[in-house]
């Protein structure tokens, strides 16, 4: 039941984690103890062979032929996805995305700490953000070196985005969440980039219902 | 260079269009006129055979040897991505999630008219969005009935969405840019869907954070 092997199990892998988890604690909440594979796979829209297999990855979670325990599992998905200590987290950029987002991670994410929000515009900086003050953005190398924030959430132009950016996991920045018109590649060694691009979700939606699918 | 055979295009290659849309026209503003496909892959971190084969679903956008003229490459891109009708959309939930991507469906985003927001809280009815004023829920038959928005934008709790959302189709609803914490399938013929799971995007950053890379 360990997590073993954990260095090498694929991204695609560990994206599924979190579906997996939504999906078995809603399970948990309706009641249900048990679960097999092909049972949860075909919730999940997909194979019992692949909910194995990446099952396996992490050292099993169940035993042959009786199927999931649902509480173990959903206890072993949690202490996979949030265990340890919370984050410490930095906003970079505090316009509208930033605020929501800063919403998002203060109120409903697990795992993460907000520590400050940034930017450059004079007319973010001294106002409120939650129960934080957005700060000058010129101010961010002291706090690094003073708080030591683990993870960056960028929600500013693509063009700050590539100056700003580069800088950042030599102040000790090991993770990004990139909401920056910009794909952000994960170059130092160790750190781990989530891009999320709503403009070209949506596009790609508006793509597929203009075609004619018939 | 017509975009023929749209019909069998593979969702993996229509999801990377925006974004070779984004490096294309970034190179159109830096004044860039030709680039070969290994040189496109280089910048976009894949290879030339992908560039080569994701642009001949398309017709092919260039001529062996002679590389891409990037305006053309870009003018292409924008018909495929952007051309037609802007799509009538509707957003349901006006919290404060729902309020920010209005905000990007208004101001950033291309091809979409945001007609109207509903909610079911009695503080959000009546409310101003942008230049709207948040609408009853249950308005939403009529609404569909009498103006044909083709796109729902769903930023509500799960529990609402799993009990809306099989509805709207029957409504006329042909594509759902989905934010709510539900795995929105696409069972309806014709309908498209794309899920923006936040929730799992930050869960899975997470886990490579803490995770011992070395």
């Amino acid at each position: 039941m360990a997590a073993n092997n954990t260095n090498r199990i694929s991204l695609p892998v560990i994206k599924r984690l979190p579906r997996y988890h939504r999906y078995v604690q809603s399970l948990q909440s309706a009641g249900v103890t048990t679960i097999s594979s092909s049972e949860l796979a075909a919730i999940l829209g997909t194979t019992a062979s692949q909910v194995r297999q990446d099952f396996n990855c992490f050292g099993g979670f169940g035993q042959q032929g009786v199927g999931y325990n649902v509480q173990a599992l959903n206890r072993e998905l949690e202490n996979l996805l949030f265990s340890g200590d919370s984050l410490p987290t930095i906003l970079i950029g505090a316009g509208r995305l930033g605020r929501t987002i800063s919403g998002f991670i203060a109120g409903e994410a697990r795992g993460f700490t907000l520590l400050a929000a940034f930017d450059s515009a004079d007319k973010q900086i001294g106002t409120p953000l939650g129960n934080l003050t957005v700060l000058d953005v010129a101010t961010l190398p002291d706090f690094c070196a003073q708080y030591h924030p683990q993870v960056a959430v960028l929600c500013i132009p693509a063009e700050s985005a590539s100056g700003l950016a580069p800088s950042l996991p030599g102040l000790g920045i090991k993770g990004f969440w990139n909401f920056s018109h910009y794909d952000l590649a994960s170059t130092a060694p160790g750190v781990t980039v989530e891009n999320v691009h709503l403009g070209d979700s949506l596009a790609s939606l508006g793509y597929r219902v203009r075609q004619p699918h018939e």
